[in-house]
């Protein structure tokens, strides 16, 4: 695994020997500042030590994050509009979440950050990648509208999501959801309106929790523009709580799409680099 | 109203004429620092601006904040134990909320603070006082204890809850429901058992997104002890995301129990006076 | 009450004399063969001995049975398509039911009939008018629009279900949400569709357990057409048990509408006049 | 398959040589009269056309229906009370079920029969062996005890469940669950009134549809005694439709235990043999 990252620092050493510091977002619990990965729901590495590897390896100094957090930095601080207070929301295979509160990731006492992703919002729910039953990514990620997609496409045979699994030679996945409901699928419609609910609900609720100025919505899925974001909103103004004293804030695409976790972790390792060097606390077992 | 509490204040000033400021702790969404209550779910007052009749007519500098706020600072600071990462839950006539982060308040841009009585936790649920469905607060109150001794009630008329309200000439209320409970009724403590699970699957959201010391438990039904805690604790850690990486904190009962909010409107009261006298920020609208 | 039926029969009589027997389709819970109305959910009357009061004030054979219980008579035996296994389902105020199985309407060992929208699809749902919580009716009804066209009013103040509502000067109704999906409105059609999908998986309920030949759709919401029946069809295929070897039926609208109430109580009051004179059984208590 | 039938009738016919007729009672989808299995959840086969094959075999009359309608049968004629209208749940690996009206078995018109078990209890519940989501069997059986129980050892890995699974060497099971609430663990104890809790809210359904005289609880479950039966009894009486006028009926485990089945289908084989032997529809396709 190490190797691999050592082989792109190196291509990139090898274009720019300017190269000052190495940043990562990584998915799943990632502890900060330390950088070991402590955990992660869909895949197999357990207490990876990934900063101290690369920074002995490569003797740059080295960030690692979480993805999501590194992604909000991003599109806190440089996306269209600048925000102290928001939370990025990616909807991709999973649900992540980066927050940043006062311009500042939000990591929690032992570096660990936010996980709006785990969020129960349903306890007889569906079971999620960690095993729970009913989080927030169960009901609003890829990995939901493939699940619900296979349901509807078991429902209709002869309906869109389903013939163009057939002609794929593959099982529905959310990949096809989202082609048919962009061709205009009703069904497939159906289904991100009601991923896009329980998407605005969790928002509703996160902004019960921290008042926000934006939610920004990052991941795969916000490619299917107002598939998602319009029920979404519509949900999260429908569940507001004390609307006329907290609105729902922007509920925006960001900036930087895809790019956005590259971007943040290159802005998280320079300041860094610069800031943190001399002071990093020892890590919590 | 600014009558009846300045009339509190003028009885405590008799008593000791060295009061020194005034601190007041209430339900419902206060804007911080100006101390305007702007809403509440369970009374009629709206944009009441608290702070600034309150230093009008006394003379002295007040602090007005939310409720749980104020007592979460006092279990925070006070408590048996100190934490620097915990949220105080009031289970009371509803579920109400003081997140302290870094050791302070959370309380948001805007100085509104975190409800995470009103995070979502089934959108098809029963309704709850602030109009949306299915509010933590609707499911894990003493206004859903309320309402579910009735529904079960209704299905056991013979039952010990329905013979206490029938004794008492009244409809059964949540104190019904907890004096069967704790004279050994199975069916009021199954439903103290499905109060605390759904409090119990909030705590376990809350740690998913803050990392947390401890979760507090104040309010009135904590008077309940282990028939509420119990079933909390379980389910917290049944739904825990994680938990080899980020465990379920403690969940204790509240130091102060009634008293936190006074004493923590106090505490706040004199810091207050001592630092923040010079920079009050202008209120957002 | 019994006075205004008379004074219907009167008129009756009125413009033909040949009238031989009455019949009366009644909501709520009747019991067969006595024709007395015992309880209903929507209206006061407790007890109310409907059919002898008739008898005896006409000297006219007479019968009385629930609404939806003959209108399934009149869609089964006069109907389109006749059945011999279907259920009638009206979707108005509330959710009626009439089974026919073998050709003759389901009413069970003492005459109560069956109650579909009182099947329970969310014991954790918003309360029914019948005091349960989360009955097929409290999620599929015109009382069930009504609700959620308000909540998604107050969500969206803009929108054309909460222009509409103001422009009528009146809350929000089933019926205002009828109009403006109707009249295109995205957010309106959504409600549409989740009542539709809650319906559908009752009516997928229903096959598991009695295998049909068609469920037929009246009542006034069926007037939103596809708008309702879409979704419906699309859920009950969805959540079909064993498809290949029980599948869904067809779902169609009921081929009287609004009539089919009055067309069926009149076919039961000349079949009964006929065939069952002789043999009443004795009301069970 | 059919080889282990037919060892199974030569052993009996050893014994006793007046065997005169063979009934089978199976799991799954069985089409009645013919004795075709045509589906089942839990296992594979497809379209086996058991009556046929064993009546070629043996040359007896035999008779071939789904295990709970025999079982229910052997309960509503020879248990210890008779009953005209009344259902049998089986609660074991699934939930089966046999409804009698007026002294039959009820099986529909191509008969197949009723599937209570796969009544929709939570559209957005757990999956079942049938492969929708949220099934009363996904929730009520002992499938979904194994399902609990694992989750709830996850949360308490010191508690009994936990530690009897440790000491059997195994994952948690169902049965292990059930030793633990026989043994006063409250945990495992709460497990069963959640069950129990979904069954009865159930069965109050089925009464709203059917109006019975019993509801008679099979299968291995019901060993558990109270644990699972008075749970159910107070959910079934708290849901219950217009309890004045159609009173929830007892709640009584089955007369027979496991050899219901065996007791039913030798009475329906009797039955049949006797009665409708000259007149079998053919079976629908």
């Amino acid at each position: 695994m190490t190797a691999l990252l050592l082989e792109m620092v190196d291509e990139l050493r090898k274009d720019d020997d300017a190269v000052a510091a190495v940043g990562v977002g990584a998915a799943g619990t990632v502890e900060w500042p330390t950088g070991r990965i402590r955990w992660a729901p869909n895949n197999e590495y357990r207490d990876w030590n990934v900063r101290a590897e690369l920074e002995r390896a490569t003797g740059l100094p080295a960030v690692v994050d979480n993805d999501a957090n590194v992604a909000g930095l991003a599109e806190a601080r440089l996306g269209d509009v600048r925000y102290d207070h928001m939370i990025l929301v990616t909807v991709g295979t999973g649900v992540g979440s980066g927050i940043v509160l006062d311009g500042r990731i939000y990591r929690g006492p032992h570096g660990l950050g936010a996980e709006i992703g785990h969020m129960n919002v349903n306890p007889d729910g569906p079971q999620c990648g960690c095993g729970n039953f009913g989080c927030l990514e169960a009901l609003a990620s890829g990995t939901a509208l493939t699940r619900m997609g296979r349901s509807a496409a078991a429902g209709d045979p002869a309906g869109m999501i389903a013939t163009l699994a057939a002609e794929s030679g593959a099982e529905v996945t959310g990949q096809i959801v989202t082609t048919a409901a962009m061709a205009g699928d009703r069904t497939a419609a159906s289904l991100f309106a009601r991923l896009g609910r329980s998407l605005g609900i969790g928002i509703a609720s996160m902004n019960a929790i921290f008042e926000l100025e934006a939610v920004v919505i990052g991941g795969g899925l916000v490619d299917a523009g107002e598939l998602l974001l319009a029920p979404t909103r519509r949900a999260a103004r429908e569940f507001a709580y004390a609307p006329s004293a907290r609105p729902i804030p922007p509920i925006v695409p960001a900036t930087f799409g895809g790019d956005a976790g590259k971007i943040g972790a290159a802005l998280l390792a320079l300041e860094d680099a610069g800031e943190h060097q001399g002071h990093r606390p020892e890590p919590t077992p």
